[in-house]
């Protein structure tokens, strides 16, 4: 019984989610989200509370979700460059596998409250405020360590950050691509232009191997 | 006595457009312009005849700018590879002079309304369609006259596009920087990655000149 209920919930979230992610949360209702369940409101109440709760489990999971991420990547022994890489690789699967969820991240988190029970609205913001922190850190290292070019360090994160938050948006209409093009092409996309070149043309790989300045 | 009328009808879209910025056009009120314009709302009405108004006069004249620039410079006797950086480079422009208006386009453009007057839904959606075809033209002459890489030009066009929209909000928390210092930055992150090299490890530049690798 517990089960059942539990995958219910399951499927109201992400119901919720497409539908927050096409109407905007402020325009969706606790009737719509029923409607699409096939259930009337008042038996969508034994599961939610409140829609700002549905907001609350799609988004906090999300958002933890980044974070552990970078959090994982960056404590790992990979060289800076590679959790560079890695960090936007994680970026594409997570919009891939979850693309109603991360459509709400770069608007609907307005949304969110802080109450008595829960100060949601103020864990999103520390969540993202830890990873875009972290993104930098990381950023910085890449030119520290002689991998990328002494860009504007601001002006590259801003670029690179953009390109990712709405890659939601490029993906729901392009779900047919291939989830390692999309990976390969934007990694290059995004850091191949800042990447350091040696004095004779060669790039530095991420391997430590050298690789001719046109492939 | 026109001149004066004109010039306070500018004022007013100015305000209003700073308003929609940072409440949401759904969000401000006649009343709320009015009282940044420390006027009563019904003389508000001999300049203006609606909300809607307001919002057609700022966010038309903006899409048009945009399509008339990418126009200019598509039309220009510069190569390819030097009209994709102009085009970067006028977006860039376009938000430093007019980052409250420009703010509005990602998504305020949705409140635009057709009617029996003026279908201002549809010509603003016809601008931007022109401009993403257009630019994605010039692009992909970039790679056929071999100044880019043979890239995927949707994700390519994606990544770059997204960064430019969002410029706006980037630019509006770092308005001390050098606006040449952004607008080359931004050429190098969002085309350097994909700028073919010549064997030699030597690159294309805009000028038909050379310049190494590293610089």
């Amino acid at each position: 019984m517990v089960k059942k209920d539990k995958s219910r919930r399951t499927e109201i979230l992400e119901k919720a989610a497409i539908l927050f992610h096409q109407k905007g949360y402020a325009a969706t209702s606790i009737r719509d989200i029923a409607r699409e369940m096939k259930m009337e409101s008042a038996s969508l109440y034994n599961h939610i509370q409140s829609k700002q709760e549905i907001l609350q489990a799609i988004l906090l999971p999300i958002a933890h979700r980044y974070t552990q991420g970078i959090k994982d990547i960056s404590s790992s022994p990979l060289t800076s460059i590679q959790q560079l890489e890695r960090i936007i690789a994680d970026q594409v699967q997570i919009t891939i596998q979850n693309t109603d969820a991360v459509s709400l991240v770069p608007n609907e988190w307005v949304h969110l409250e802080n109450n008595k029970e829960h100060d949601a609205l103020q864990e999103f913001l520390d969540l993202r405020n830890f990873y875009e922190k972290e993104f930098k850190h990381i950023f910085q290292k890449c030119i520290k360590d002689g991998y990328l070019k002494n860009v504007n360090i601001d002006i590259a994160v801003f670029s690179i950050l953009s390109t990712l938050r709405w890659l939601y948006s490029w993906y729901s209409k392009n779900k047919n691509v291939n989830p390692l093009v999309l990976e390969t092409e934007l990694i290059n996309n995004l850091i191949g232009g800042i990447r350091r070149w040696t004095a004779d043309g060669e790039r530095r790989t991420t391997d430590g191997g050298r690789r001719t300045a046109d492939d």
